[in-house]
């Protein structure tokens, strides 16, 4: 979907909320629904369905961003001025709205007080209204064409492994730092415009510690090591967890990682149109507390990925709705036994009529390398 | 400051605002707090001035991060749940808290919501009390071992810088994004974490675009060259700008150069301790206005750097306060000439009694390459 047209999606969600207008300041969002990718902005969107609501809706940037605003957003008019929200609110009080949607999962305490205090002052009729998540429904759904850019950005990170694996990059003596350094330069090689979040590398008993920050301990023979991953590029995220042995698995780290794969494939196989989130990690979790390791499964079944590495919808016991053909989500359990090891195996996916369909096409098998 | 002795500075800000507690969300500042690096987690302070002050205060994480955040927070007590905020508001209200503030400046509408829903449920007389930017304001005192660390980002920076030009990497024919991603495999390679930023190169017309992403434009001789850059190093930032020109600098190119290098020289005499923020803008800005460009300057001189790459203080004519010592700031004047090419001049200087030092060493003559 082009900007225009998902603005056009927002408005039905406007009006079914029976907000006149809705001020968008999470910058993602802003980016989602009009291309710019500057660092200061707030977007206003009319709901109404009639010829004029993209002349009367605006972008809002500062002095920076003249030119850059005017190229990625030609379909829009243009606001200059450094306090983007203040302006708009302001705009839409000329411009007759009078239930003002604004993100409240986004915009702070401060930052609504400082607007409460202005239609106060201006007394122009514009009431705030609290209208959090619209912006993240729409976007947890991708089109073809966002999909398209997610399958590259999980490729860049497949590209990466195979080649830090083809090459014996992973062997004893080498440091995490090492490895997760070398992880993001093949996938910048491969054209990321960097990782998607801060590369884990976790050998060991490191493995056993759920986001461990990579340090200067080497990789040693017979240690699990756990590599969580992925790619930004054209604005999307891909995210991949792999864990491998270096040398002969012992048969505890064999029975845990089986455990695991498990697991994950039956969350991978519960991924359907409909299906309660909730349900998903419950699929997978399951598998683990009947495997006796419920209390080591310590996190979430997995998120939506997208403009953001964490997203809508949440995979997680208290997640709430349903798969939609189009949402984006990882699916990764993980086990970790303090002091000695842990396995987590996380795949990013499209949720689709049948089965949903794999992006990190890396193999699942447990490397002995 | 080790973190114990930050939590005993915040301490007396609490006292003075009256408050029994603070409820610590911004992540970064429970970083600067406690040394807890994890990506969810909360923070409350006492205020008390007493032996159990830190008994009663503590950091929630959630179960991801149970051996990291014992590692790296020995000196508090923690509390494993997911819903941190939540599980903190709940410690308050048990252990007698009355008037709790919160990060009125980060916390959202919703966050806020939740939290208030819940002291209304338990009804156990906690009241949450709007209290922005106390640990923005600790932070943007630098101690001489942040110093150290933001000297060591600024040195990184200019290493990267000298071996780009040292090694002809800065000649017609290389696009923009291959020098920008020069620039960042060189601040890794000399120990950076990453660019502190993304990275800015702009040429020709590109250059009088102040926030202008790099693209596969080819430098071209007689360009103008802008890049803002630095590194992120030990969790800190440096901020660093040069424009070059390609070529023998021609004579409008050398006036725009002349007139910010001046202007930025005025800045960065004006920062002295107890100057208001304001007039550190104007005095840079004064300078530009009467060269007849004061238009074409269309952002504030300049920012703190530290934790994060924009923090307190702001450097700019709506800034509020005086600058103290230890104060770690940005100049950067800049005039952009629209569809010509534009100059941006930035240091990273430590505000210290009589006169500010320096920390990104590079030159500033106009580099005719």
């Amino acid at each position: 979907m082009t900007p225009p047209a998902r603005r056009a999606a927002l408005r039905e969600l406007l009006r079914a909320a029976e907000l006149d207008a809705l001020l968008v300041t999470d910058l993602v969002n802003v980016r989602y629904l009009s291309g710019f990718t500057g660092s200061n902005a707030a977007l206003l969107v009319h709901a109404e369905d009639s010829a004029d609501a993209e002349d009367r809706s605006r972008l809002c940037t500062d002095g920076r961003y003249v030119a850059q605003s005017a190229a990625q957003v030609p379909d829009l008019p243009l606001l200059i001025e450094r306090a983007c929200a203040q302006a708009l609110v302001e705009a839409a009080g000329t411009d007759g709205v009078r239930r003002l949607g604004f993100e409240s999962g986004h915009l702070t305490v401060d930052g609504h007080a400082a607007l409460a205090d202005l239609t106060a002052k201006k007394r122009d009729g514009v009431r705030l209204c609290r209208a959090p998540g619209l912006v993240q429904r729409l976007r947890a759904v991708k089109d073809e064409a966002e999909i398209e850019v997610i399958r590259a950005a999980c490729a860049i990170a497949d590209a990466a492994f195979a080649e830090l694996v083809g090459t014996g990059a992973l062997r004893p003596g080498r440091t995490e730092r090492q490895v997760a350094a070398e992880l993001d330069a093949r996938m910048r090689e491969h054209g990321a415009h960097g990782p998607a979040f801060d590369t884990i590398v976790a050998a060991g008993a490191h493995s056993a510690i759920p986001h461990h920050q990579p340090t200067d301990v080497e990789l040693a023979s017979c240690d699990l090591v756990k590599m969580d991953f992925g790619a930004l590029h054209g604005g999307y995220h891909s995210d991949m967890t792999r864990t491998v042995v270096l040398g002969h698995p012992a048969d505890w780290q064999r029975e845990l990682y089986e455990l695991v794969a498990t697991a994950q494939r039956a969350g991978r196989h519960a991924l359907h149109v409909g299906v309660e989130v909730a349900d998903v990690d419950s699929a997978a979790r399951t598998v683990i507390t009947e495997g006796g390791r419920g209390e080591e499964f310590s996190h979430g079944l997995g998120h939506g990925v997208g403009l953001e590495i964490h997203e809508a919808p949440a995979l997680a016991a208290t997640g709430v709705g349903t798969l939609s053909s189009g949402m984006t989500v990882t699916v990764e359990p993980g086990v970790y036994l303090a002091g000695r090891g842990g396995v987590r195996i996380e795949d990013t996916l499209v949720v689709r009529p049948g089965a949903a369909e794999l992006l990190t096409l890396t193999g699942k098998e447990l490397l002995g390398l």
